[in-house]
C-alpha cells in the first residue's frame, strides 16, 4: 500500500522568506529527498504542489466518528446543557438518523482525510443501548478508507461503566471485535467511582495489552486526583507511553504550583494529552506541557452531531481555532499549534511524522506563502499524501 | 443607486423545517414581497438563490481597513505583546507595505463585501506620524465601493490624543476631510487622562455634530469608571444614540452587580457596544446587553495587519467565532450571533435592516439548510445584495 511519488514546487516548513521552492521525492512510503528541480525516477507519478506550504499530514487525535451527521440535513440542537442531558439526547435520536453509523462515519472520515488528516483516533460509543453497533460502524469506515488513513478506534464508555450493568463486558467484546484502545469517561464526576472505573479500564488494558484514552472533563482538585490515579496505574502496569488523558481540564483549573506538579507527573509517566480547543473552557498550558516533554495532540471531538453543531472534518480549521483561542499572534506560536495538529497528535498515536528524509510520506500541501498564512487562510488542501500515495486533492478524496 | 431585483428560491429566516422556498422581490432598494413563485415585473433582473438561507446583509461594525495587508505577501508578526509595542511596530512598518493604504483598504473592503457585509464602520488611524494619509486611503476605498456598501469612517487616535501634540487638531482636520465619527482610545489606560481625552473627543463631536466610537480595552473598575464618564458626556450633550463603546472589556471584568449597573447605564443613554469576539478576553454579556435594549454589533477589528495575522474579511466566519467563543450550541443562540453580525451592527450605525417587507434590500444568501448550518459551514456567499442590486456573487464582488 505504500507508494513512490514526486511532489513538485512546495515550501517545506520552516519557510524561510526567499527560499526556493523544492520538490519532494517519496520512495516506498517515506520521504527520500528534498531539493529544487528533482528528476523523477522512471514511472514515479509526479504531482504539482503549486507553491503551497508542505506540512506533515494532520492527525485528528480525538474524534467521535460514530455520532457525526455531517452531510445530512441539519438538525437543530435538541439537548439540555449537562453531560447527562447530552447523553440522553443522543440516545433518543441516533437511531433515526437518515444514514447508518457506517455511512455517516465513512463520509466524515472522507472529509477529514480531504482536509489533510491521515491519522485519526476515533472514539466509538459502547453502551447497553447501542451495544457494538456504533463501533462496527466506525470499523467499517476505517476499512473503507484503509488505503487513505491510519485509524485507531477507542472503545468508549460514553454512558459510564459502573452506572449501567453490562458495559464492562461490552468494552471487552469491543476489543475482541477490533477496537484498539480502552476508553474511559470522568471516573469520578460522571461514573461516581474513580477507582472502580479505572480498575475496569486498566484491567482490560492489561488483559488485552491495549492502550487507554480517558475523557477527563472533571476539573480542579477532583480532576487532578484522577490524573494521579491514572499515573499510579500506568506505573504499576508499566504502561508508560500507552495512556492518554483527553481534555484534561484539571490542568487549567488548578493553581500554578499544582499545574506544574501535574505536568511533571504526566511527563514522568509519558502520558499524552489531547485537546479539542474548546471555546469556553480554559486552554491547556500547551507550552508547559510541550517543554516538559508531554505529547500533546489536537482533535475535532464530535463533528456536527446530537452533541454539538460544530466540527467540519477540517483539522487546519481546528488548528486555527487552537491558535485563536490561545490568543497567539506570533508565528512561532501559531506554528506550535500546527505542530500539535500534525506531529503532536501522531505522537499521541505512537507514530513519528516529520519533514525530514526518512519520515513517513504522510504529507499535506496547503496554499499559502508561510505556515501562519496557511493557517489563517484555511484554503482547500492542494494535496494530501498517505504512505507516499495521493489520497486527496483540491479538497476531495481520490 | 437603488435597484429592483427578484431573488428566486431562498429560505428566509427563521427557516421552518419543511417550509417552502420563497422568492423575494426588491423594489426601489427595499424588500417588497416574499412568496413562492413570484412573477417578476417586466425588466426586473432575476437571480437564483439556489435554496440558500436568506439573511440581512452583514455589518462589520468595527474594522481597521487602513492597516490591512490581506492579499499581500504574508509578513511574520513582528510586534511585542503590549499596546505600545503594537503601535510602534505598525509605525515602523506601514510605509513599506507593497501597496498603498487606498489599495489595501479597497481590496479588503472588496473581500468584506464579497463575504456579505454591506455596512462597514472602519476606523482610520489619525496621528502625527501618518497625518491624514490613512484616513484618505479608507475614504478612497469607500469611494471605490460606493455602490456596493455603506461605509462609515471613524477618525481614530490610535496613538492617543494627549500623548502626542497636534493629534486633536488632526482629528478635527479628519472630520473636515470626510471622517464621520470621532474616535477615542483607552482614555485612562493608554492616554493617561480620561477626562482630558474624553473632553477632546466629545468637544469635537459637539462642535461638528458627529457621533463617537471609543475603543475601551481598559477593564475592571478603571474601565467601568470610563463607561460612566462617557455616559455623563452623552447625557450632557444629548448624544443618546450617537455613541459607541468598542470592546468594552469592563463589562466582563467586573462583578455581576456592577455589570448590571453598567448595562443599565448603557441602555439608559442608548450607547452601543461592539465586540470583535476576541479569543482570550472574556466574552461580553451578550444576552444581558440585548435584553436591556443595548445595540450590540460585531466587527473584524484588524484584518491581517501589523497588529495581528487574524481576519479575512468574512463576517460569517466572525459570527461563527462569536458563537464558538461563547460556547453556544443551541440554534437560538447561534442565531443571536448572526443577528448581532447583521441587524445588530447596522443598528450601531443607525440603520435598520431586516427581512420584512419594507426593509432595505441589503441581503445575503448563504448555502445551508438552516441559519445555524450556514454558520457552521461558512460556505462562499451565493449572493450579496445592497440597496436592491447584486454586488457580489459566488464569493466575488461584481
Ligand atoms: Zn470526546
Ligand atoms: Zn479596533
Amino acid at each position: 500500500m505504500t507508494g513512490d511519488l514526486l511532489i513538485r514546487s512546495v515550501r517545506p516548513w520552516p519557510n524561510l522568506p526567499g527560499a526556493p521552492l523544492v520538490d519532494v521525492l517519496c520512495e516506498g512510503g517515506h520521504v527520500a529527498a528534498f531539493a529544487p528541480d528533482l528528476d523523477p525516477p522512471p514511472a514515479v507519478p509526479v504531482v504539482d504542489g503549486r507553491g503551497g506550504v508542505l506540512l506533515p499530514a494532520f492527525t485528528d487525535a480525538h474524534a467521535h466518528l460514530d455520532s457525526t451527521r455531517l452531510g445530512l440535513p441539519f438538525r437543530p440542537h435538541s439537548a439540555g446543557a449537562g453531560l447527562a442531558d447530552l447523553i440522553e439526547n443522543d440516545r433518543r435520536n441516533w437511531r433515526s438518523a437518515e444514514a447508518s453509523v457506517a455511512q455517516r462515519a465513512t463520509y466524515t472520515l472522507a472529509r477529514t482525510i480531504a482536509g489533510g488528516a491521515t491519522h485519526v483516533r476515533s472514539h466509538a460509543q459502547v453502551d447497553v443501548d447501542s451495544g457494538l453497533e456504533k463501533l462496527e460502524g466506525v470499523l467499517a469506515a476505517r476499512e473503507e478508507h484503509r488505503g487513505r488513513a491510519h485509524v485507531e478506534v477507542v472503545a468508549f464508555p460514553q454512558c459510564g461503566i459502573l452506572r449501567e450493568k453490562g458495559t464492562a463486558e461490552l468494552l471487552e467484546a469491543a476489543l475482541r471485535a477490533g477496537a484498539d484502545l480502552v476508553g474511559g469517561l470522568d471516573p469520578a464526576g460522571y461514573d461516581r467511582d474513580p477507582v472502580g472505573h479505572l480498575d475496569v479500564v486498566f484491567g482490560l488494558a492489561e488483559k488485552h495489552q491495549r492502550g487507554v484514552d480517558v475523557h477527563l472533563h472533571d476539573g480542579g482538585t477532583l480532576g487532578a486526583f484522577q490524573v494521579e490515579l491514572i499515573c499510579e496505574r500506568v506505573r504499576a502496569l508499566g504502561m508508560q507511553g500507552q495512556a492518554t488523558v483527553s481534555h484534561a481540564f484539571a490542568l487549567s483549573t488548578v493553581d500554578g504550583e499544582r499545574q506544574r506538579e501535574l505536568v511533571e507527573l504526566l511527563a514522568e509517566h509519558d502520558i499524552a494529552v489531547t485537546t479539542v480547543a474548546p471555546g469556553v473552557r480554559e486552554p491547556l498550558p500547551l507550552r508547559e506541557l510541550r517543554r516538559a516533554g508531554v505529547r500533546v495532540g489536537l482533535g475535532q471531538d464530535g463533528i456536527r452531531d446530537y452533541w454539538s453543531p460544530y466540527g467540519n472534518g477540517d483539522m487546519l480549521d481546528r488548528a486555527w481555532q487552537l491558535a485563536y483561542r490561545n490568543g497567539f499572534r506570533r508565528d512561532d506560536l501559531v506554528e506550535m499549534c500546527v505542530d500539535i495538529a500534525t506531529r503532536g497528535g501522531a505522537a499521541v498515536m505512537g507514530r513519528t511524522l516529520g519533514l525530514t528524509e526518512g519520515s513517513p510520506a504522510d504529507l499535506v500541501v496547503v496554499p499559502g506563502d508561510t505556515v501562519t498564512a496557511a493557517v489563517m487562510d484555511r484554503a482547500p488542501r492542494t494535496l494530501v499524501v498517505h504512505a507516499g500515495r495521493v489520497v486527496a486533492a483540491e479538497g476531495e478524496i481520490v
